[in-house]
């Protein structure tokens, strides 16, 4: 399954502006500008101008808020989303609601503390962004993460992501029942995306940050279904091809 | 959510012949011709007539299998069904391949041993059929069973269901994760079924046959997505009624 594409034109738009190019123009503008994120929640608070917020819908991060100031626009960028700006790129300073600018390891701290399965949903995420995947929350599809191959202004979502460990707890116990499975790919069908598992495999024994980030590593598998009358001869496989988008 | 009928008449045509009088009539067929069904695996293997073959389909029992032979027809019951003919009807006896019939008991022991999840699924099973369901193997959509107000080739399944049980296993283990009950409702709700949930419970600490099916007790429960702007005023409850089919 290809990407797919909204309307004429979107590819060669994409093409035309290749994500790697907008994220570097994000960099420019958060570093001059010193733009500071706030800790809130599960969520960090950004406060934007309006080439700011042009640039952070470009390069999709965060969602725009709903507020009554008209030049100014906050943005909520969930916590993956966040840490990568702020540790991955270094775009971005992230403080408390004391104003006080949060180390890497007290926001990673923090992090975990919101969320027990960061540490893992953190390296699914940054794995896809780092190859400049657009990577959104999944939870309308029951899965981690959706990526997106430029904009979803212009291609649909390719990938549901789901972030699987072999820790125990959350993150890991999905796919372990066939009916889950099938649930899974029967709704990925329809929706037409491919199910990405990302297997999070810790490789050495420090399980604190920094450490835990550069001794882990993932393997990617896709799962599709098997249709046993799409693989049997040449012919029959050439046959059934226009009707591969009704399965 | 109510029923969804293939086309016109098929409501009426379902109210003509409810699914209790269809099951009577396979009573009828069944017992009158001895009717045996062969162990075979996962599956018990029935030869039927063509009346039979006639009143097992009406009925929903069991699926045709394509054989050389022209008047006879072999029919493939899952094990909740043929357990369910054999038990609680009383339609069928069930024998193995040296011929010898079956007991209750030893045909229970037999289906356990094949299927981990047997008693709760057969629960699940019994309980749905015992209100005249139709219920149907539920793998297509990544649940239990699907369920169907009378016969499939009149109305849609409306009900995908999943067999939870409190004992450790295999069921039971779904919907234990945001993900993984988002994942099931998105597909219910895009397959237009909604999500019946059995929740198994045993009463008493009997864990034999027959004093287990006895002992336990069915709690139903039927989950669906709340949508905040469905549910505000009366005013945007009417206006949203039109747009609920797409939702």
């Amino acid at each position: 399954m290809g990407p797919r594409w909204k309307g004429k034109g979107s590819k060669a738009k994409a093409a035309a502006e290749p994500m790697s190019e907008i994220i570097l123009a994000l960099q420019s503008s958060l570093t001059t500008s010193k733009c500071k994120g706030l800790i809130s929640g599960c969520s960090v608070l950004l406060e934007a101008d309006s080439e700011q917020s042009t640039i952070l819908n470009r390069a999709c991060f965060g969602r725009a808020m709903v507020t009554s100031q008209k030049e100014k626009q906050w943005y909520e960028l969930g916590l993956e989303e966040a840490f990568y700006l702020c540790y991955s790129l270094k775009y971005l300073e992230i403080v408390d609601h004391d104003s006080n600018v949060k180390s890497d390891v007290e926001l990673w701290d923090y992090m975990c503390s919101q969320i027990e399965t960061f540490p893992e949903f953190y390296k699914g995420y940054s794995h896809l962004r780092m190859k400049n995947w657009v990577v959104r929350p999944g939870s309308q599809y029951g899965v981690d993460f959706v990526a997106y191959r430029h904009h979803p202004a212009l291609v649909h979502s390719e990938y549901a992501v789901l972030v699987l460990s072999e820790k125990k707890g959350n993150s890991g116990q999905r796919l372990k029942l066939w009916s889950d499975l099938h649930c899974t790919l029967r709704l990925c069908g329809g929706v037409a995306k491919t199910l990405l598992v990302l297997h999070v495999q810790d490789q050495g024994s420090e399980t604190g940050f920094p450490g835990c980030l550069k001794n882990s590593e993932i393997k990617e598998q896709t799962i599709s279904r098997w249709l046993p009358e799409k693989t049997r001869e040449q012919n029959s496989n050439l046959k059934n091809q226009g009707e591969a988008s009704n399965t």
